[in-house]
């Protein structure tokens, strides 16, 4: 199948600024005979062999921006420049050849690489061929765990994976996943790199009482089984611990960063000290290899941003290695070498022994007692907000720029590309980006790099709804419909909105408009008027201080809008003189909201949620809504002096506050839009809303500024309590993909010892909760990653927001203490959550196509006055939508005649009756305007054909269940998806005529 | 001439470890032409040219010790590792010829040098053959200027370039002198670089005032003329003060070690600042020229243990000057270039100007208006003690080494070397050494340097004294004797003394020897007994501490002992049974003490010095003498917040506490020794001694430990207040060598503003200090450097010790409270003073021999019991002493079969109506027992034969006298000294037979 796709030279399209672009999957030309494990140096049988593995970790910004890390600016904040750092490492490779070092940071070598001269790239690809230069990982950034979404981490992992196909071939492949700095790790992480092709995958941060018990038991190298889904080994990786997270051992660090003594070999000169580094270095290695399995041991020489000077490392380990393995010539069995994660990875499979069989996560990490890396999976909550939509802003981009044809890129907007965004959102998976653990400065970077990223994609946008529609009349986008503004709704008497639809299936999506008339006619694509609601718009003080800047909308205009799977569906909106009033709301709780499918009820004395509804299944649960806060410690007054600060969570009681036992409610009720607005204080309130087709409670929570004049830090959740019996269990998924069960104070692979009884109960929550018993599913689908847990039976709660005032010494060095000249009392965050009750057997069903709606929702985009005549006002891509088990997760040019499309099955095994069972797709059928004409698949990133994929055996401790084989395509054009399947292809396309 | 000496492979000598030693002087292989100024990068006429210059300045200890500073260790005290610099630079300068650097310290460029391979030594040879690495300087040390005698850094200076010239030849000659660091400069210094050849010296540190008035005048760059006694142009040298001291202008440090942005050229990129760079660039030119008279400007792009990772620094110069340079299309009259210091020179000379003349020196130093670096004139007492001792000890082991013959490197003692101790040396002349502005532990390892080297030249020495005396009987050194303490003369009944003078005329040496017999008998070489005198010790609670833990002997020996020129003789000490009971003190102050020369009286009601007398000139002045101290500024209480510290000296009050108004005295008067014993409580004591043939008062203070139990730093003086009108005008020497006035509150070449009443008037006595007015010339001279100032008219003051609380913020980081197992309790300190009363015209007569006899006082070896029977008692190396005038600076051992020599005429022009006049010596009658059979005139550094020394010729301002043509030598082997002149030879010599 490789014959489909020869190397082509692009001439239109420019993924990489510099490089000459191929497709280099199957480039026969590249030797490959002494890279990869051909190219490890030999180790010695009956020794212990110490691998060195010399490496940096370059943080794709942290406390300085992404671009000031790779040039070295404002070193003041910390000393840190990645182009000296590639500079010093070749420089010292070159010196060497049994010299190696490992790089990992895509973002950082493109930038570099696009700034060598051909002499140079030459150079290294001679490092690379030779496997002196390892790339590990090759993502384009280390993605953070507990708070990305799936989607995103494929697309980053591709992007950077990409690169280095197309610069280095084969030789620059990663063997490796190298996770050494995620704060714990996520179970979908390792099923999507063992989809990915990698033999194995490191990490450096564990719970310390899970690392302590794995010391015990020699069990810190394992065979992780990533998916209740994947028939094994799809989604199986071998995993190993590192020893010293992803340092050198103490004494042994030999950057211009360490303090450590070098090697003083000079006899001539004071403080020789060979004698004692080899002691000391002898006494370290025996002491680690009794931690593990295997006569190898690894140690990580290297940290943050280090060979910055890469010869003070280098000289000392040349002279490390020759003075111990000198020894051996006395009688030592001590053999040190350097080496790459992949070399020795090589040698553990070669021991041939079998590994404990892991299938859990590593969630939550905690450093101590009462060190619980817990806070960061709900820090900045505005930025993990920003990066969901933009998620779902590329993959339109990606869409349409294949849709809209050539013109997408360079029509009558201008010139417009999706790169941009998609680098910017491969910065911001970074381990240091939507984990909120950044610097605030670096913060507003990674938003500037999404919003100069959407700019570019605007372009795109513009031009390809121009080339499908026939129209180019002027497009713009309301970026900040999330705070109710939008310039041209609220001054416009007649204007057009599109509504663009990413899925492959068709939604119906409430449209909410900030307006100042008071009726509108609205109509759909044929002309036919659809329903709308104007209301008057809520006036709390947060929302009236937020606006103030920006206009003032009295009213909101709803209405549901319906569009095609991939394409999109124009409503036409004018002005309706004498029409009715808006609708104003009615002081006090209503008794209850509902439509046809759900029904909600209040307490009239507290104007609190009471009890929800399922109206098809008519099952009930009491069910109460509030806000609490939990106080952070600030470190002074507890044991162990930890605050809570943008990494940590660690409340001060393990009771929270609650913010007002009561709300003050109103509701507006119409058949189009059942609201309740509740509002619980000077900084927080909340909408509560039914649209007249929903199935799920809508919560639109608002919270902030939160107060510090107590200087009280404040950590707020929003905490659901209900009849349900949930037995200390509950739900929460991983990645946004599968749902892995939490147990209140327990942990599946040790005995746990609870010192934090709600920090050390808290879990990513990416895009769903749920907690259930045998009668009741009461599922949560969020907008963005959150921290959550259920502390009391029944019960589920969610971190909103968190305003601290003390830094948790995890290095960020700041407080995460949010404010902007917007927001100079302290960031308002605004969200949402769906709540879906339903019995169990049926939740995935509901939540499955919520969740997806909820990170891929729709664009709207807007035209002043009439759409020209002529003007195609609905359009889809597909044929068809796709069967409702399947999710097109990916549609991106890859060249010029060719696609890289990914089909995903979006439920698991066993979890839906109905969707749960293989589901095939016609390739051929999918595309309305483009024709299939040759189809190979690859690895999910998308490096490798998949027919070519080898990955290395391990065996697992228990004895393996004899292996189901995949159901095989009918043809090559049908393909069939398992649950949670992703099969990722490359599509030669050409236009239909 | 040059044919007397061919390139020599050395068999026998080892003086570099690691190299094949030549003489490579005269090398005609080598290939010079394209190094030198040769190498230099064309500039361009009619524009601003900016010579970048990348440089590091490598302190040979400072906050770390030499070796620490080599290696990187303890990189906790200090980043710096100045192998890795090296390594750093040199792969730098590879990757792009138009680089320069230039290297500096050759003590630390030596270390490295040994350890690279032949393939790197080839490869650097290369880049200075072309002249991209640029030696300057090139001593083993930037020396210190204030508190270094000429003697010990001219040898430091010859041993680092003649590591360049064996190693590499002319085209590792430095042209200029590099002092960016040193807190002032000498004159005498200058003259020496002068003698040395150096085209240019360089400096970076001098007066805030003097600087001010230079910038206005543009007068930072002018013609030093440097000696009053060596005719123009021979001590002429062209002296450019740099810019920013040797620092990068403001925001251009591109160094690891700095903040300032780097050179962000990549559009793509964030934080784009090509354009900001060059704006601040050219500005920061532009106001730098309005300080010159050229159109040529040095920046000194480098700082302390930088170029550590060069590449930082290259990359962004490399910009620089690609982007500003291209500016020159846009009609920008700004031209960048690398550059070196003679690169710069050579351009200055080529603009041909007059430049001002200079005839005094650059001391005091202040960098502010409270901030007179003048405290380290004396700081480290002990310190500068031991390097002056040391110097001593050098000496007579080169000497020893040449007397000797092979045997003395190896023989029946073992095997020793010179070389050792010459190292030593060689880094205890740098800036933060001997100066005592090192931290602590630092200042330990100078001294434990000196003391490994004194140990190896102790080897030498008994070889040779072995060799020349035919006795291998076992010899002691009893390094202690300045605190009394020597157990082979504590507990001999019989031993002898070897007294070895290192000078080349007969000298008498006061003998004084710890015993605890009560009488003694003392025969000279001859067998005749000598006058001797057994006297009580005295005990002082200080001395009683000091002496308990080294056993305590009760008594003191005393005898003039009688050493012949080069040489020595041998005094045998026996107990004398049933002799004299030794003398004892009689309490109470004297009326006088006398000899045949000098009378001192005393006052009865005080005990102190009461007046003193010339007998031989009958002239008498009232001298009273007492000690004080200054208040240390704390930096809390004063203007300006700057404390008294190492380098810094500031009262807090100009008028100093004294110590006690009174002084507790006891005498002792015998024939042979009058000594007052002086207590001025319990930490100042004195013995004011005559011994019978002085014709100098030696006043021998003890200080300490100083108290600080009330918290006040202390900076102690002694002070001499006498009747001679010296109308605020005093005299100091400059390194040892010519003499230079001082007037209180007033500086030669700008109108001063003074701040600093007694400070801002200190200057560093190296050997001697004077009053005068038309009958009477008091001079002191000293042991050591020290600092010292006339406040008030007939007034001398010279500090003595220094006890600090405070550091004083120069980045030493310590205060200067000096305390050890020892002397936990502070620093005792002892030292002392030779008073000369004289006319003016005959005071030279007597302190310049004075002063040559104490830096080169006799050596004292013991050998227990009698010599062996035909062993040589008394041996001169000398055929007969040399002209008083005449000095012999250096006798060492250069090859196999040469010696350097120096001769030096030790007076000044005018001082002395006998001696300063032209003298002559006849080589071949020099050497007692070594023929001389050739002979070679150097330049004073042994760098370059004498008549191939070419330097460039510069006009001062003046009109020039014109030159006196200097006295022709008789013949080859007669060379004619003028007054002040040091002549440098190679001899070759064979033995006599």
């Amino acid at each position: 199948m490789a014959a489909l796709l020869p190397v082509l030279l692009l001439t239109y399209l420019s993924y990489f600024h510099s490089a000459v672009l191929s497709f280099p999957l199957d480039q026969q030309s590249h030797d490959t005979s002494s890279c990869g494990y051909k190219s490890c140096h030999a180790t010695v049988p009956n020794m212990l062999n110490v691998h060195l593995v010399p490496h940096t970790h370059d943080d794709v910004g942290w406390l300085k921006t992404v671009d000031q890390y790779y040039y070295g600016g404002r070193n003041d904040i910390q000393h840190a420049g990645v182009q000296y750092i590639l500079d010093s490492v070749v420089e010292q490779l070159l010196q060497n050849p049994e010299r190696r070092f490992i790089y990992v940071e895509t973002a950082f070598f493109y930038r570099w690489w696009k700034n060598q001269t051909p002499s140079m790239q030459t150079t290294v690809r001679q490092l690379v061929d030779q496997g002196r230069l390892e790339f590990v990982n090759g993502g384009w950034c280390m993605s953070d765990e507990a708070t990305t979404h799936y989607s995103a981490v494929i697309d980053q992992m591709t992007l950077g994976l990409r690169f280095l196909n197309d610069t280095f071939g084969p030789c620059a492949r990663p063997r490796v996943a190298w996770h050494i700095d995620p704060f714990g790790h996520a179970r979908e992480h390792a099923s999507m790199f063992a989809q990915m092709g990698y033999d194995g995958f490191f990490l450096g941060r564990l719970d310390y009482q899970d690392r302590n018990n794995r010391i015990v038991t020699l069990n810190q190298e394992l065979l992780w089984r990533a998916s209740e889904s994947l028939e094994p080994p799809y989604a199986d990786i071998f995993t190993g611990i590192l020893p010293n997270g992803y340092n050198p051992p103490t004494g042994f660090c030999w950057d211009q960063s360490c303090d450590d003594a070098p090697i003083m070999d000079d006899p001539d000169l004071e403080d020789y000290n060979v004698d004692d580094i080899i002691e000391r270095f002898t006494s370290v290695a025996n002491d680690q290899a009794m931690a593990y399995k295997t006569k190898h041991i690894i140690m990580t020489m290297g940290s943050d941003f280090q060979y910055e000077n890469a010869n003070l490392w280098y000289k000392n380990l040349d002279k490390l290695i020759r003075y111990v393995n000198a020894r051996q010539a006395n009688g030592s069995r001590l053999n040190v070498l350097y080496s790459t994660p992949s070399c020795y990875l090589q040698e553990l499979h070669r021991a041939n022994l079998t590994w404990a069989l892991k299938t859990d996560d590593f969630f939550p990490y905690a450093d101590n007692a009462h060190n619980f890396w817990t806070g960061y999976f709900t820090s900045r909550p505005a930025l993990k907000r920003y990066e969901r939509v933009s998620n779902g802003r590329l993959q339109m981009c990606n869409q349409l720029e294949v849709l809209g044809g050539p013109s997408s890129r360079k029509g009558p907007f201008g010139t417009g590309d999706s790169e941009t965004l998609r680098k910017a959102m491969g910065v911001a998976q970074h381990h240091d980006a939507v984990s909120g653990t950044e610097k605030q400065h670096v913060a507003n970077d990674y938003a500037r790099m999404l919003t100069n990223g959407w700019q570019h994609c605007q372009v795109v946008v513009s031009n390809s709804l121009a080339a499908l529609s026939g129209s180019s009349a002027g497009r713009v986008y309301c970026d900040n419909l999330n705070i109710s503004a939008c310039p041209l709704t609220e001054a416009s008497k007649k204007f057009s909105v599109n509504v663009y639809n990413s899925l492959a299936r068709p939604v119906v999506w409430p449209v909410r408009l900030p307006v100042n008339a008071s009726a509108y006619t609205v109509k759909d694509a044929s002309g036919t008027p659809v329903d709308c609601q104007v209301s008057v718009v809520p006036m709390s003080k947060a929302t009236q201080q937020l606006r103030k800047d920006r206009g003032y909308a009295v009213n909101e205009l709803v209405f549901q809008a319906q569009a095609p799977p991939l394409g999109y569906s124009t409503y036409s909106v004018s002005v309706l003189q004498n029409g009715p009033p808006p609708a104003s709301a009615k002081p006090g709780p209503p008794e209850a909201i509902q439509n046809k499918f759900v029904r909600a009820t209040f307490d009239p004395a507290t104007g609190l949620l009471d009890s929800l509804t399922n109206l098809e299944t008519q099952q009930t649960i009491k069910l109460t809504q509030n806000f609490y806060w939990y106080n952070a410690s600030d470190g002074k007054s507890s044991v162990g002096n930890q605050p809570s600060g943008a990494y940590i969570f660690r409340p001060n009681s393990s009771s929270p506050f609650i913010i007002s036992s009561t709300a003050q409610a109103e509701s507006i009720q119409t058949p189009e839009l059942q609201e309740v607005r509740q509002q619980f204080g000077p900084w927080v309130s909340q909408m509560i809303r039914l649209y007249s087709n929903s199935k799920a409670l809508e919560l639109e929570w608002t919270v902030g500024p939160v107060p510090i004049t107590d200087s009280l830090g404040k950590e707020v959740i929003t905490r659901l309590d209900s009849s349900i019996a949930s037995s200390g269990v509950f739900y929460t998924d991983s990645n946004g993909r599968e749902v892995l069960q939490r147990k209140k104070d327990f942990r599946p692979t040790w005995d746990l010892n609870q010192t934090e009884p709600i920090a050390g109960n808290y879990y990513p929550i990416n895009s769903r909760a749920y907690i259930k018993d045998d009668k009741d599913q009461l599922t949560v689908v969020t907008d963005r990653s959150q921290g959550g847990s259920s502390i009391h039976d029944g019960s589920l709660e969610i971190m909103l927001h968190r305003r601290l005032l003390y830094d948790d010494v995890r290095g960020v060095g700041e407080p995460l203490n949010e404010t902007s000249s917007v927001f100079p009392q302290g960031l308002v965050v605004r969200g949402r959550h769906l709540l879906s009750l339903t019995p169990p057997p049926l939740a995935a069903d509901a939540h499955r196509p919520l969740a997806q709606e909820n990170v891929l929702q729709p664009l709207l985009s807007f035209t002043e006055g009439v759409p020209p005549p002529g003007s195609l006002l609905e359009f889809s891509g597909l044929q068809a939508a796709l069967p409702p088990a399947v999710h097109l997760l990916t549609l991106t040019q890859w060249d010029q005649d060719s696609l890289l499309v990914r089909l995903e099955h979006q439920f698991q095994t066993k979890e839906s009756k109905e969707h749960s069972v293989p589901v095939t797709v016609n390739l051929q059928k999918l595309f309305s305007t483009l024709k299939v004409v040759g189809v190979s698949e690859l690895n999910l990133s998308a490096n490798e054909w998949l027919d070519e994929m080898k990955r290395l055996d391990w065996r697992p401790k228990m004895a393996a269940k004899p292996l189901r084989k995949p159901p095989v395509d009918p043809s090559v054009w049908e393909v069939i998806l398992t649950p949670m399947q992703i099969r990722t292809f490359i599509l030669r396309v050409a236009p239909r005529r």
